[in-house]
């Protein structure tokens, strides 16, 4: 049996794979009965199953995990449906392509996070690596899996550690050429400055955010991200100008009023992370248009650059 | 001795009475022993003097405190000093009428206290009653004589209470007209929204702010506001939407991010929080304007108005 | 027979009742006899009707008029129709509640209107008085059902009175805190500001905007108010400070040019007024906002705020 | 004796000439007597004199007058002084030259107001000429000398005739182009559409600001000049669309918010009074520029313009 | 034969006449031969034809140009289609009114470059002549048709020849006014300050703009006008201030960074030409939009003047 | 003869060394004879001096040059004066050490551009390294001494070369992190971005602006980089894609309108090289800031950040 896209299915097929959770109902059929409608997809399009005689006393399918799945397509009322024959939650253990199902970072998320902690490991400054270090841990096994954004930038699985890893290697750049940056300082700000996005976006294990939070809209993860710093620092008994810095970079990172920032960077080390995310995010969102868009053309005005993108040919000989 | 203004004074007078110490710094003189020069005034002016042999193991006086002081106007170059003959600390029991000496509040600092502790005694709301008294011990007895600013709106010992218990009477007045509005967390929001500034101004004890702090810079006092009442809402175990109410209430009660709240106020109560902070701070400072401007004539521009302001007759046969 | 909302109404049943007229046109049937094509509606919908045989020589029913009106429901291509047996125009004996009909403000006109009267009477300054008079005068009639706006705040028959009710009780709270402010300038102040939109807006008496009136467009209602305000000043013979204060009340209420202000309030009861009409505007969106949101939920992006708003559950327990 | 220039005077010159009043005041000298301290000034300075044993009864000479002066010229305290042997105000009859006295428009009042009158006699619409001619009689014979502006532009003696008739000239090309355009309309418009100015600025008959008045401060020409049109048309009972035309060109010519004009123009004469306005003000500020510039050098940045302004040597072979 | 306009065709109507070719695409038929699928419209409307046994050496006629068609209307799935009989390409001789087809400027384009050259001849300037010159001569013969624009002003047929000589005469209007300005100067820059425009934009012969170039997307009519301007100036070998202030005029002439000039005008005639741009502009939309709308009545909000337009009666009865 | 910074010399000590020509006139002496009026510096301070008996022929040293001198102090009219007994131009064999002397960047101008032009030798794209090539050549020696700006970033002397290779380190930082950028585009863009610059300031030797030019106040280095990348390009016969790129980044490198680019970067390259050119300028700035600040305090309000500086003490220990 072949691996087939979601895209490919026709009627009569016989499918085995892996497929993603999107929605998933438990309901009664006509006898009664509880049944689980759900909708499965992977990155090229989505198909709908019923799986009848559900046991009452078992929750639906996660919204946003992988089932392994084997089954036949059918057509019901001119749409095609899989007939499922057998399923189960995938483990650990399933060779599951997680990039094939939903849009992912392009890096595994275990990779990112040890160059992080590899990172954390260098500093010499023991309040700012046991700070670091204690903002992951309250951000815990999520950060594995948590997008950056619902719709800008990094809107991806894993999205969250793609975006704080390549701004700190971008870091590390700059620290050659501006030695007298103080490193740890630095760094520690790029690993927690978006930390405080988990408590800001509701998403699922697929890294696809589907609302913001309460506080998420009340406060925001700038500030959201202050309040969880002063717990932990607490929590170590750490105090005075380090934690002020910190507080301060969390604060000023988006850079100006105008974008979140009540107060803009007072200092070098935070006046260099807002360019880093900045540089990041603006990449980011470049890549993506210019992706979406032929040699030689231009897109469609992009909504959060305020302009259109061009992609060039790059050759020597383009007219 | 009659009781005279600082700026009555004139030379081989003799003075007794109260004044605020200005500055004050311990020097040696050419024998090697110690004196203090101090720098003591009232509302009307200030005057030098020295206090010789100083004994070495005292601190020169606080500034900011009253002291009595009995002495002679001398003239020293010039320019007019006090020769002290004798001087103590005031203590409560002494009759100094802190008007007299610095700009200050029109109420006594202990009845608008009295006030707002009547006004939290009468919530039914029991937790914002306890965050609320929480906030204000976290404050503790600065509050007496804080200012609310350093030049702008209430900037007066005891200015904070001033502009707090004048909202909270405001506040008091909009809830018969919008009974619909939740009355303690309106008011509660009305007694909490500005301590933070006592951890972002420097004040000395006459309500005279000398600088910002380093968190006021780095931070403000919204954001500074904020983690104090987390740290209190953990000690006292209380969470939910009521706190989350309150910190969005202090985040948004400038209003719009140009005026320093990353977020605009996003229900009613934290609505009606930032017009009455607006309308108190507006009506202060065009009372201040009218008082220093001549009944039919226009002040010049004031800058926190960006306006020239107009002291009308009022009359009815004004031309 | 019942007494049946709009949106009740199903084939065959029997109806009689208040009913607003939402259009009304004279048309010709088959054979050139004249009949009326009404749409009739109250707060929960919309039937059609049609009135046979109809007077040539008689209008329409007037549009925002409540008419009497009894018939049988019919239906005619799908969709429901009223078969009217016997109508008549309503007169000020009807028991007809108009805020079944369509929004209305919570109180009644006359209520509203007695208040700003007695206000009015407890004026000392003569030509404040008769200035505010001769302005309500002007205004005549029209003013028991005008709204306050076509879609923002206070859209709603008697709206008009109802925001200027409510600012006058808000005012006279101020007037509390605030004891060295002109009683009397700021309250006419309050009952004029906004006297120029029934120049600026067409309504029927409904409260129903249809349009923008030509002046309207060209000049707004802050200018109108002024002319209006000169014309009468100029037949009661009342020159001088008095008339221009009140001219400048008018004319910088939104408070600055960005909403149509070209002068910022220049002495304080103009500031004043100027921020009891955005409390009131504010409060009166909030409130409508909330009410169509659930509690614990978020509304959607609210178009005159630039924001969502949360609709709080207000209880301790709430999580 | 020769006709010199202030700044050429020195000490035991004789002069006799036409001098303008800049302040005068009547005092006491030693002896009880009235004499009056004047300075009187040409373009080029300023002189102070004495007129001793002045009439009591009599009132100081104008300021803003010219006045014929005979005198010596002496030093008093190391500053020349005129003492003057005979004085009198001038009248129609003298040759006094005003552009020597004070920054004057390059054209004399009565040839500029007679191009307006011609225009104004050449209007086929009945309604816009007495309109017109109803707004210049209430402005009256001040129209002569007042200026434009306190400092901005045609900030000179008749800078407001200067302004106007530029316009008017300006006007009557357009009208060429654009023969669409209504042309009384456009005419009428600029003629009225500074007039209020003369309600706004207190102006010596030398054409100096001193001030604004009250009502130039609470509501501006152009509001001031709205409520006169709206007494003009009255007396001349005059209404409708025509009146609503003009005033919205009045409220209308500053062209946006940020200029002062709450409404932008809604019809095309209304939009080319605003860049007749608009071009005339920026030509005259640019000359100003030019020349106090010399060639081929930049200015220092101008106010106004928010720029600095380079004066071109025009010459073919310039580098 | 009658001489219809397209809205005015109808089944089995015969047909002769010019028409503008919309689109042109050469295709295969079901035996494999070539056919033409065109669409031809006048300024009426749009009809489809098919031009059968298309010689397959030839390229489909081309977009923009005008035909001579000769055929019958036919009806084929609902929808008219012409059956041409007979066509050819349109040459100089016959007489097309190239009005009836596509938006016109309103007089012929050999009238408007005769101003445009006659101006030049009197030209006293030798280098801004030979500049102005070269300018034309490498805008070419482009220039009879070019549109100004896609969509704003003067989106027509020659109509950057109608925006120019418009402009040159308004010009030679205000040099009576201010006879200082230089005259060559100011003209030059009229003649030559869009003449970028034919390599920003993309246009067919009919005026039609599809899109914008690559270099006018990237560097826009401004700066490419400034790089052909000195490749016209180094063939003629002219340097100095004359080409400097040139290139400043095309720089400036947009007003503001914020409609696409990064430099202000810092002299008169840069001053004026950003001015008369301004009006012309204005005056073209506001035309068009008082020609879409009714007497006494306002259009929708025109986006590119953000505001709605009045289009008054202009008579003296007018209510 | 010890080797003394200006700030250091006294009355009667002997000098002898290096020292800046800041400015320098010839006059003539009370018996007609020439001679020269200077003032010398180094970075510490200015002193005066006469050299008489200057050869009629020969010019004054020029500004920004460096003389060997040897001579005496004296005091004349109570301030210092050098009496010159030898002096000499320096050569290249001269120890000068221009650091002494005048703000420098931190490397050798020989040393960065030998970084440039083997950055270049690592070209692959023929046609951006000859255009790049061509840029240079155009520039020239200049290159070695010209500042970055008069005041902001980079203001001494090689500031330019400063700024362009600490950005081109940076560039090849990001190039690491983003491999899917273009490198030659990027590195070219970097290296070309500001060489326009010595079009548009006036600098002497020692890197200090005197001036703007003119063609740098009315165009900018922005438009005058492109037109002289088009002059390089047409003269290498090169064109298409490749140049419009270029062109491009030269006119968006400041981002946005408001800071002075009429088109915002449109493909990714041109958006990198924004980011770097901002990052590095920020930085220098910062750095600034930081030294002039003792540790743990804040500076003044710094004009172009529009804010107040942090110095962090940067310790585990810090309050």
């Amino acid at each position: 049996m072949e691996n087939y896209s979601v895209c490919q299915l026709q009627k009569d097929m016989r499918y085995e794979g892996f497929l993603m959770v999107r929605s998933a109902e438990k309901r009664k059929d006509v006898k009664g009965n509880d049944y689980v409608d759900m909708n499965l997809s992977d990155r090229t399009g989505e198909i709908n199953c019923k799986i009848w005689n559900w046991d009452p006393g078992a929750a639906a399918p996660e919204t946003g995990s992988a089932l392994k799945v084997r089954g036949t397509v059918q057509e019901y009322n001119g749409r095609l449906q899989l007939r499922v024959e057998k399923w189960r939650n995938t483990t650990a253990e399933d060779p599951v392509d997680m990039s094939l199902l939903v849009p992912c970072a392009p890096r595994k998320p275990e990779e990112m996070m040890a160059e992080i902690r590899e990172t954390l490991d260098s500093f010499r400054n023991e309040k700012l690596r046991r700070l670091t270090e204690g903002m992951l841990e309250t951000a815990g096994s999520d950060l594995n899996w948590f997008p950056a954004a619902q719709r800008m930038h990094h809107a991806e699985r894993s999205g969250l550690l793609h975006h704080t890893s390549d701004m700190l290697r971008l870091a590390k750049g700059v620290l050659e050429v501006y030695p007298w940056l103080n490193r740890d300082l630095l760094l520690a700000g790029v690993i927690i400055h978006d930390l405080g996005k988990n408590e800001e976006l509701k998403s699922d294990k697929a890294g696809n955010v589907t609302d913001y939070t309460r506080s998420g809209q009340l406060l925001g993860h700038l500030v959201r991200g202050i309040t969880t710093l002063n717990r932990v620092a607490d929590r170590l008994e750490i105090h005075g100008e380090t934690v002020e810095l910190l507080e301060h970079m969390l604060l000023s990172h988006h850079g100006e009023s105008e974008y979140g920032s009540p107060k803009a960077p007072m200092f070098p080390e935070a006046e260099m992370l807002h360019w880093l995310d900045m540089m990041d995010a603006r990449m980011n969102t470049m890549k993506s248009a210019e992706d979406k868009t032929p040699e030689g053309a231009f897109s469609e005005k992009i909504f959060s650059l305020d302009r259109r993108v061009y992609h060039p040919r790059y050759t020597e000989d383009a007219e």
